[in-house]
């Protein structure tokens, strides 16, 4: 056997892929319910099969190593046996925000050059989108729930792609280093970008959670964050890798969590702090048995410390834990763990999780000690390949060998990680550096503010004016006035915003990010006139 | 940045390391207690400076990437910093069993071209050994316990090694897929062999083993198995990884075993089956406190079923389990799980572990169903590099793309793998298949018979004949004649011993496996003379 051959066979035999951490599962527990939706059930053995006669779909249109293949799905037992058999192929997966623009689905389209695309029924039946999608020429796989009658024109009901398919896992050379999917960000500061991972870096991560999560068998999950973003894909999979079982919701309704929870012994959830405040506040909730639940999850957004007392004592007395990470980095990279949670207020991240390393640099590559801020920085395995088509960004994010989040961050005294703002919303202003979230902090303080987003627009006088963006709550009133006065009492002079816009909604992302790049943007001129200006 | 420094920024922000393991839980739970050793007691911010130290006079010694260090200790604190300090300053790890006699060592030495060894004082004392290290010119680094006097000669103290040293992590270009570690296997079969490991097959089993054990920080072990084999090592590291308590003892005795499980909380301990059978019969056991234990490891052997049920009432209700795997795929590779211990007879390995995909094959590389036996075989990220200077024995054990174990296994209808034989043990005597492990459980219920072992001799006649090498208890008495008779009674004729060979003592391994090769070398000749015999 030549050298090349016995390198061959060792990357053959060590590999790890997407596809076979279901089809190890369903070695192990084939009997187990792996994923349920709705009246739908699947054991590991079915969804093994599922996804194997999909990945023989795929590959029988002559698709091969490589490819893309975009989807356009909310959270669905088809969506799940989709992606998995997309990845079982040795294809690529581009999931993508159902709730874009038709503009912003086609850049995507168009970047990634996906030749076919998995999408939702209710989706496809835009005419907008459909017409875009049928002006590219992608070939359409429809999700129909059973039941339903296909769509018409050129398009394949997905539940018809299995059909006649072999149920047998399809004999794939993935290698661990291969692409396994590209995941465009969400777009807060700007144009969406391919962040590329391989079966390798997500593997990492979701191996890590394993441990942080202490995951066992007899866990199940209820999942209603969507699954096209990573940290409810990292989640699922995670309990797919366990032997768990996924319970996938498309909307959230908190009467009907609240059930689910109940009927199926749910033992982990992760969801927005907003939706628990939905879910205390329901008037089944102090009836429903809720005592399977271990552990909560949230995500994007930190919590308010009253609701989070109440959530502890009525909801779930296991605990709370906030679990960060990214896109490019895949989470979790850090958690805010439960038995944290009360002791420390201000935005806490916590502690970096057992996959990766994390520290604080500054801008010329020095890692900086406890108490410091700088640029929250990472390396573990977990990382991304890049950026597609994108050396540039790639490199910039991979400077002084760690992988850069455009987070700014410290380390408290006791080594607990304090996120202080995106980088680039960091304000400078007049010599002075002002986060952005500590203005916004304040502004929320007031009895009349709902939602804000605080910026730094260009101003003739102070390089970069602090500027507040507030909605107000439904029957409150305020004036600009009201407002700055109130930011007086709790802020430095330079700190308080030079001007205070009231808006009647905030651009934000699907995940309740305000969008401040728009913002900027639309606000840009602001300051033109009012030069001289305090 | 050209695509080469991209990729090479890649690899470094994204590899996984076995020292930086060490660094990691260093950063997240530094004052933890990471390693006991007696009244020794090592915080993870300690151990990770102290490796660290070693590791940077390791550098100072001129050694670079590659070179390989051996090791003659046994179980303790200044073992388990130098091999973190190996590990961290990018060289290789080669552990050596301490009860090999002078000439296996110096085969192991000079095969692995080992430079330097760190040594156990009371090793280095015995004059052929020393000798022999002295005539190959290796550096000597010797551990020698705090208080007690180095030895002269040409020798550096390990405490020594560290004064001077800085306490930060060397800056060394460490790859995942590097080589980390060279063990020796322990030779039952025959001759030993290296068996090669990366930093990333040894994480890939230490990962797994999170889940599997389901460790948390607040865990503590007691190990007391040699750490120079893979299954101690493999626990000890999973639970540094898991940033949890790690209690190191240097020889099983079944009191201070006690002791220590009552003083220090441990939670999970791994023995062999006699070990547990001797802190049970213990005096001090029915007035200890045991309750800290959730979780009992054996390897090595199955556990005689009237033992178990008196461990799990009166040792650890919490159960026991029995975790197998070889040097060549980092262990844990199978468990039987506690659930199942009780509702099965026979030697069961149970499932595979999460970590890797065992399957059964024939000797033309066909996949079997369940209920046939043939080799087990394993693929999974946690498999050996290969055999040092052995692509032979590499290529072998890599053939149709699955590592092969030499064992003989099968799948039982659920699921649960029974362990039928080392491949080599299977005897082939007048057509037939006779397993060995099937005609020694019989001898082993003979009243009289203490230890046995089973192997295939050459014969004129049958080919191999069946024969029964056995050691009598003590007070007992039996005559061939008598066993052969016992034998009759429980197995096909094809089966029954041709002859029963009385031992005064067993060959065997540290690890008390029987050393079935030198029996088959000194009986070579056992049946030429007997031509003819039944």
């Amino acid at each position: 056997m030549s050298e090349a051959t016995q390198e061959a066979q060792y990357r053959r035999i060590s590999r790890v892929s997407l596809g076979g951490i279901i089809h190890r599962s369903a070695l192990r527990w084939p009997d187990k319910t792996a994923l349920v939706d709705g009246a739908l059930e699947f054991s590991y053995a079915e969804l093994d099969r599922r996804s194997n006669a999909f990945a023989h779909y795929l590959l029988a249109q002559g698709l091969s190593r490589g490819a893309r293949i975009a989807m356009l799905c909310g959270n669905s037992a088809q969506m799940v046996t989709a992606f998995i058999g997309i990845y079982k192929a040795g294809l690529v997966w581009v999931p993508i925000n159902t709730g874009l623009a038709v503009d912003a689905v086609r850049y995507i389209l168009e970047h990634a050059e996906a030749t076919h695309v998995v999408i939702d029924a209710e989706l496809l039946a835009k005419p907008e989108l459909r017409a875009m999608l049928d002006a590219l020429g992608t070939r359409i796989i429809v999700c129909v729930p059973e039941g339903q009658v296909a769509p018409g024109g050129n398009t394949t009901a997905f539940l018809d792609t299995l059909k006649g398919q072999h149920g047998t896992l399809p004999e794939v050379d993935i290698e661990s280093g291969q692409l396994a999917q590209i995941m465009y960000t969400s777009g807060t500061t700007g144009q969406q970008k391919g962040v590329m991972h391989s079966h390798a870096s997500v593997h990492a991560a979701l191996s890590g959670n394993l441990f942080e999560l202490g995951l066992r068998p007899s866990d199940s999950t209820l999942c209603v964050l969507p699954m096209f973003h990573c940290a409810q894909h990292a989640v699922s999979m995670s309990f797919l890798l366990a032997g768990a079982t996924v319970v996938v919701r498309r909307a959230f309704e908190p009467g009907a969590m609240l059930a689910t929870i109940e009927q199926r012994g749910i033992t982990l959830l992760l969801g927005l702090p907003i939706m628990y405040g939905a879910m205390l506040a329901h008037p089944a909730r102090p009836t429903t048995k809720l005592s399977s639940l271990r552990l909560c999850l949230y995500v994007m957004a930190p919590m308010a410390r009253t609701l989070l007392v109440d959530l502890i004592e009525k909801f779930c007395p296991g605990g709370f834990a906030l679990a960060s990470g990214q896109t490019e980095m895949y989470p979790a990279t850090t958690m805010f763990k439960p038995e944290q949670q009360l002791k420390r207020f201000g935005s806490y991240w916590g502690e970096s999780v057992v996959t990766n390393e994390t520290a604080i640099m500054d801008d010329e590559g020095r890692l900086l000690g406890r108490g410091e801020v700088g640029e929250i920085v990472h390396r573990g395995p977990n990382v991304m390949l890049g950026y597609y088509k994108d050396p540039e960004a790639t490199a910039r994010a991979r400077a002084f060998g760690w992988h850069h989040t455009g987070d700014l961050g410290m380390f408290d005294a006791d080594g607990q990680l304090l996120f202080v703002d995106r980088k680039k919303d960091m304000i400078k202003t007049g010599g002075e550096n002002v986060p952005s979230i500590k203005v916004e902090e304040v502004l929320l303080r007031h009895p009349a503010v709902l939602q804000v987003a605080v910026v730094g627009l260009p101003h003739p006088r102070w390089s970069e004016a602090v500027t507040g963006f507030v909605v107000l709550k439904p029957a409150a009133s305020a004036t600009e006035a009201d407002i700055i006065a109130h930011c007086r009492q709790h802020l430095g002079g330079f700190e308080v915003p030079k001007s205070i816009v009231l808006l009647g909604a905030m651009p934000q992302t699907t995940t309740g990010k305000a969008q401040k790049f728009v913002l900027r943007q639309q606000y840009a001129r602001h300051y033109e006139d009012v030069s001289g200006a305090t």
